[in-house]
């Protein structure tokens, strides 16, 4: 199987601005950033995405990310944080073969819109949906 | 100090349609979902962010997010999940008094589009960050 993107930048074959690692996890500053500082967190062990993850490693990986925001907020690079994770191409993510977590500094007035939701239930369809989530949960 | 709008949930006050809960975690799906089953994950102590949520609260609740995203993807209501938390008012959240976790089905082809990173760093700025933020972790 060819190698991912972060697989070439955990081995070496590749450059990147290391910013932790340990045994399991790496983060590096994301190439293309929506601001400066924005951070990407990986697993090392090859996993597509969040549901291929085990839970333990997940969790590592997002108690990296906060670590990082709080990184970030103490040097004064973020006014506010997303903590992102895209999963499978429909989510939009670039890299759909190896999971990773954005952990994007926001500055206020940035102009980076967050999506708007909208009322998209028939009346009583939601706890029908609800239903269903907690009988797969 | 006024209820957040969560607490009132917790609380009984406002209905919600709710998918999971524990001593520590409220789910209840969000009532302007970007997709139907679109869930929110709420700890039931009021904490305002990412910032001063304990690492195993912050750890629970991004766990719980996960499972959801799971059953999500069970059911066939996401062909992918974005997981996203916004913290702070410059990150774009509604509510801006309560920390919640965003676990969001995405259909392919919904319009829903990432943010576009550029390419921000002047030469070895990118070196300095990865430093600054080393250095406050």
């Amino acid at each position: 199987m060819e190698k991912t993107i972060f697989e070439r930048i955990i081995e070496g074959e590749l450059p990147a601005s290391k910013i932790y690692e340990d045994a399991d996890v790496l983060a590096i500053l994301d190439i293309t950033p929506i601001n400066k500082g924005h951070a990407l967190v990986i697993p090392k062990q090859r996993f597509n995405n969040i549901h291929d993850l085990p839970d333990p490693l997940f969790s590592k990986l997002m108690l990296t990310a906060k670590h990082i925001a709080m990184a970030l907020k103490k040097i004064g690079m973020a006014d506010g944080i997303n903590i992102l994770m895209n999963n499978e191409a429909a989510a939009g993510p670039h890299v759909t073969n190896h999971a990773h977590i954005h952990v994007i500094p926001r500055l206020l007035n940035d102009g980076y819109a967050v999506w708007e939701g909208r009322n998209l239930y028939s009346p009583h369809e939601k706890e029908v949906v609800a239903e269903k989530i907690i009988a797969a949960l």
